[in-house]
């Protein structure tokens, strides 16, 4: 809670005169802001905000982020008092009272939710999520890119990749312990970053971390977190191993202090998504918008622009993303800080190669969940690619994986075709509905199978897994084996 | 409307008397014409007049055509006189009250059509006209021959080739400039010439045009459009880059005098269909013909002939194609104007080659929305083909594909393929629904589309697409990479 | 009718003394029969025959039999005399009371069964027959081999060949004549022998044979036709080309008596058919058998062995078919008659060539229409394996097609890819529920649709199909190149 | 029945004084049995039987046991004497009433049920148990691991190899004999080892045995029987081959006793389980899962450990297996009889080889019917792996295949490529729904549908199949043609 000692009371009807863009307050658990300077630089972009000038936005603030986060935003300064619980009078009530598309989640029916011990997979903890979560956080969470066509085939592609198991090799003792970033973990597999797990549950990130670590795995925390990095870690036992996630921003300079600030922190790496330089259509995320956009238009006595893209929470949120970051931007992120740099949404050899050159630590083969550009390949057609045309990258740097990753054989899979370690999203945010505890369920569950797997196919150590193990001649014909396209040597296009 | 001043009034009764193929009258918008010796002519075939001689044909004609239509056709000696209002008693009426099937659409009910900013994509089109047009004109855009296996192939097509995204490459601003036909436009994608849009929209191919226009694509109008081309350009801005596409016709003197008034209105491309010598069967078409055909075998005392074909809308307004067109009457067509010639219908690199052998400007690779000959190659497959094959083709000319398109990514993928251009049909016939307003918003979602997957893929102009940005392992598999067939070279047939 | 006048008058009494396989009576059609030697003879199996023995058989036989029939198998020594109408009492109507399984076709629902002219393809045929045949009769008919897996391959292999159209070759004068058998054809299909076309219409096979000679197609009347061969050439024009299908009887005496019967009409092929030396399982068909193997057990006072095969309509036809024919045993035929032998049911490139060295004049082939071997490859697939491994032999034999032909493509397709005609089975049994008029429907929505196809791929005579035409990449993943296994030079089994 | 004269009668009273693991009693069939020592070598587990301390386990005991096993594992100074049926009052009839979940099957609604003779192939008998088996033992038998992918890859993959019969070979006697494991059999299918069949029918294995015996085929009884081995051959003739499947224990001494007595009883070989080192997770199975690990943690005042993991009947079952069996191992168990030894789950050509160089009498393909580690490649494309990578293995030991066999031509494929004998699980077990009499059925029909399809392939013998009669095109793009992965050569990982 933040310190309300020296405040003024203001009186609610002080607001009127504050709702316009040029003098923006709002209210947030009862602290007036004044946002005037901020609307521009929200990374969630001006029009959420704008429907709330004058009001109380605290409903909406709370559903995706933490009480603190303002006050790290916006400094003293902007802090105008707070509101005087004796003026709040029936009109301002009725002012503010929150749309239902913004309000919290639906009262979850115990009926319809499973205990947690009747969990025994990632898809019982989505169906669990599908039943309870609120409309905007399942759309938000499960969506994918227009036609979803990604997202299916990340799923499908490690199905289609076979087992050739190894027997009589002695499995009694088997460990999942995994090295990387050069720490210890319990296991190969963490949380990828996700944006706002506070529409899953009122702790998100924090609970989501707690679990994580207590099962010896982690978390790369995403910049749109609903808790900040130092909220997280807090949570965490000292300098536990942690990842930290990084859109930069079209104002550098923001970019440039944000990342001092995580760097003090230390996580172990820096990983920049570069998959996403705009945001994509999410169709179903679409569907559930919130009348953000009419709202804040109608606010601003804007005229909705011809061709004009509207789009719901997922757009709204990677509004301030820059979409001209250049591989030779790289070395300004290098000059701010020394932790180790990955590169996220990487989908080609060619890049994987130029990632090495550019002097990452290390790459991230994903295409967001299927939330970038539909009909992109999966990652673990990538890192095939990487090994038919530049095997050796694998070698260098620290190769990660996500996308469609459900089961422990999944995991298995990446394993022997190179990956060093692989990342899961959707399903930790669809098991932190069930808290801390959801969490570990998730890690436990996901060990035991990658545990079996390990076992059954002949190993009892990650290093031991390689290519051998795994039958891979469906996939193979989906994976480009030259960097060029086989038929790029014959096309001399004038207009090129 | 008609100028009527110096008109006759014809009394109703008069009209009984000219009801046979000898003696033919019909009542078009109040105007009595004399048909004799037009019937033959008639483009969709003289079957569909017989059944109004001596009647009022206006709601049937009002349907597909224009009101100016006719008087282009016929000159003024044709023109009887105006129908007398003062002489239309019940029988009249009764005689003419239009039959169910060839009445306007039903009114659309309100609640099924969502509002136009509902529709977040091309499916939503569809999905909305399904649900008000009427049944004849769904039958009619979204039939396809037989079985539809490639209105379906053409589908599936673009979605089986992935994208290889490329990153960090600074994309903020991205442009779908194109310039093809010599002209510049906004995006890389027109409307392919359908016909008969009047069914969709009152103002049919107007409203697209104008659409269209205000956003900087632009169309290949149909030789059978509900409205003419003066009338389509009379729309547009002076001198607007547009694209006329051309049925021959059995009498090639029609034809000639026809396509003289066309040159005179400078269309960029006059684009001669050739994969339709003769009209398939739509079968959903045909199950919802009209009694057009056993009307007029009533009228005309014909016997319907053993084998003969019967078929739907689409057979009727193709009776007038020349089956017989050749190669060689190229010439004859390059010798009527200058304008630059394209083939569209082109289904192999063979073909390819020899239109470029032929002169032509271009070429239009198209299975004709799947409604010519099912299970013929998608168009993306015969592109593909051609690179296999042919690739200086490309170079050399310029190369449109039509067939299935209904996503930005679909089109990205095809100008990396080495397209010129690319056109989608039925799209536009369901976003005309909401008239010009309706063809503006598929515009925007298109470009929309298009420029998140540029962004996505690395590239801020199309010149930058190259074959290496997409995975078409998938559909190689699919590709003839000879021209003849492998075991051609081991058949000798007897009777070849 | 048969002539009845010299007949005695035979109580109904006395058959009670007739109604064991000792002395065996049945009544057909009011004659009274001795079938105690023909028994063991009848080529659907004593079995069907012993339930009705000293009872009336005319119903179940009509359904299946002409009336006529009998009286070639039984000479008149064998006919006891007339059944005399005034001994039925109410004991032997009882006693005679057909079950309901043997009974005709329930009477059909007019409101079920479309007219024929909304009948646009073949498709609607099976609709139709689906909807108005007996049970029995619809199983009988539609059923193939246990999974009935080649029968659906058998209709998709068509689908997965693509066309590659040619265009502005000049198509407005199109012909499917082919020559064939040494005749003049108007189309290149022909009806596949299959059995018992009188449950499917009363004038089965002889309104199938007057259907095709009215459009100028033809037959390969089926060994187990319901109708002989000479009864339908008597329908035909004089000389009128048609095919006979031969079973090899166990009792080769047999066989050698009916090709020198069948000889006599000059058919213009014998067919023999090599793909079924014992009958499948059709489990469709054995679902609904009907009492007879029950029946027929109990009246012989016989067990059911262990292990013993029972089966439906099929296995009780079947039974008669010589298992043991052999290569060498061709030439037992080849001196029985000179009429040109072709062998049905090829299902490998090694047999095709092995036919050629045997002195075939051709090979049709066929895996039975799926009711062989179940899982055996599609006959256009052994098409492509001779082209592949001996293409010479499709210029020195007519080569014939069945399986899964539906559309006029799938017959140009078989005629681009060397076939030299094609059969079709179940389209034309499913046709004649209409009679005569459905079979000349049939033909004619066929080469309607072949005309089309032929014309949009820029041909106008079959004799112009070639391989280049096809799009074949899909399937030829599915031939075997080679002869031999290509692991097969790899195993050496002790075993063999 | 076990011997009840010398026994003591003891008061039910006196039970509640040894519901402890330190002093477990349990009463089975009236007889009062002290587990204290047995408890932790339970092969199901100690869990199961804990739940039962104190009182009477018999229904539980039954539905898997015979009434005999007891006795052979338990020496008579664990017999504590007889239940006195006088003392059993309200309250231990409380105590003891059997919850619902151990009871036997719910009584067989006749109407679902199909007569014998309406099952025509191993579909319908799975049907059948489906419909009246009790829910646990549908779960039990029908489960696969995780998503079940590789149980339906294994039905799929017999379907996707197609057949290329041969014709005219002569094949009116056609036999189905096999030589095997030195023995004579009339068929090459056997049962594979499946456990606790007395949950399908109360003479369980007994049943199954004598049904295969009674028509010369056999069976690999498996350690988990509800029989042993010595209750199985006492009910077959003297001398029968048969086979027993080994599961090696963690106390290698208790399998060493094990199999000596089991020498005793010379089966034709020990087929020893390779690819099950732990139980898999089958999820179906689980969600079935008794109160049992609930109630014994319950009595043990245990806390369930975070991360442990809970299983259903399958891995309770499964507990005893020693994870830490190797290669080296082998000499140990042939150093204990000279029965000859197969390795029961090999999945990879490697491991063939392997097993062929550590004395194995031969190899037994398996993926456990689906049920070890999910996404394991099917055995027919192990054996495909074998041919294309080590072939000479086929010639110089038996090998065995299972996993998705259910027709008789699934099992002539297996024959042709290379397979020594055939083994099906499941299809048995469904089978022995019927008693005895439903294992001879499903003998028939297998049998039936064998000869069908070498009759129909040209083959009169098991010795004439040969690769040339089967196409695998479709299914060779899924084989690994070399040990190493294609790329494996292009990786050299740091951690390796």
């Amino acid at each position: 809670m933040p310190d309300t000692k020296q405040s003024p009371l203001i009186p609610a009807s002080a607001l009127a005169d504050h709702a316009t863009p040029s003098s923006a307050w709002i209210v947030l658990n009862n602290v007036i802001w004044d946002v005037t300077d901020f609307l521009p630089a929200h990374p969630g972009g001006a029009a959420v905000i704008m429907q709330y000038l004058g009001r109380d936005a605290t409903a909406a603030y709370n559903e995706v982020h933490s009480e603190s986060l303002v006050s790290r935003h916006l400094d003293s300064s902007k802090r105008i008092g707070l509101l005087d619980p004796d003026t709040l009078d029936a009109e301002w009530t009725a002012l503010n009272a929150p749309p239902s598309s913004t309000t919290a989640a639906p009262p979850i029916l115990k009926s319809t939710k499973p205990p947690l011990d009747a969990i025994l997979n990632m898809h019982d903890f989505a169906a669990a999520a599908e039943a309870t979560y609120s409309p905007k956080a399942w759309a938000f969470y499960s969506g994918a890119a227009n036609d979803c066509l990604t997202h299916a085939a990340n799923l499908v592609a490690w199905r289609d990749i076979l087992l050739r198991p190894r027997v009589l090799t002695g499995v009694r003792n088997v460990s999942t312990k995994t090295r990387v970033l050069g720490a210890d973990f319990s296991v190969p597999f963490f949380w990828a970053p996700t944006a706002l797990a506070r529409m899953a549950h009122p702790e998100g990130e924090k609970a989501i971390a707690r679990g994580l670590a207590a099962r010896g795995s982690s978390l790369c925390l995403s910049t749109n977190s609903s808790f900040s990095l130092q909220e997280v870690v807090a949570e965490l036992p000292r300098d536990y191993p942690v990842m930290y996630q990084l859109y930069v921003n079209k104002d550098r300079a923001v970019t440039e202090a944000h990342l001092r600030g995580i760097a003090k922190l230390r996580p172990r790496a820096i990983v920049v998504t570069v998959d996403l330089p705009v945001v994509g259509k999410r169709e179903a995320d679409e569907r559930i918008k919130t009348d953000v956009a009419i709202a804040s238009a109608d606010n601003l006595q804007q005229k909705v622009e011809p061709g004009k893209k509207v789009g719901g929470l997922a757009r709204a949120t990677g509004g301030f993303i820059d979409a001209d970051l250049r591989w030779e931007d790289l070395a300004w992120l290098r000059g701010i800080t020394d932790i180790p740099l990955f590169l996220k949404g990487i989908q080609s050899a060619a890049d994987a190669r130029r990632a090495y050159e550019a002097g990452c630590a290390g790459i991230y083969l994903s295409n967001h969940g299927g939330r970038a550009v539909d009909t992109a390949q999966p990652a673990i057609i990538v890192l095939l690619e990487i090994q038919a045309q530049c095997a050796w990258v694998l070698e260098r740097m620290e190769v990660f994986v996500d996308g469609g990753v459900r089961r422990g054989t999944d995991v298995l899979k990446a394993m022997c075709l190179g990956a060093s370690a692989v990342f899961l999203g959707r399903p930790f945010l669809y098991a932190v509905g069930y808290g801390q505890e959801g969490v570990e369920h998730a890690v436990d569950l996901l060990r035991d199978e990658l545990e079996t797997a390990m076992q059954m196919c002949g190993i009892t150590e990650l290093g031991q897994a390689h290519p051998g193990l795994v039958n891979t001649a469906l996939v193979e014909g989906r994976v480009m084996r030259e960097e060029g396209h086989p038929f790029a040597r014959k096309i001399v296009r004038a207009r090129l």
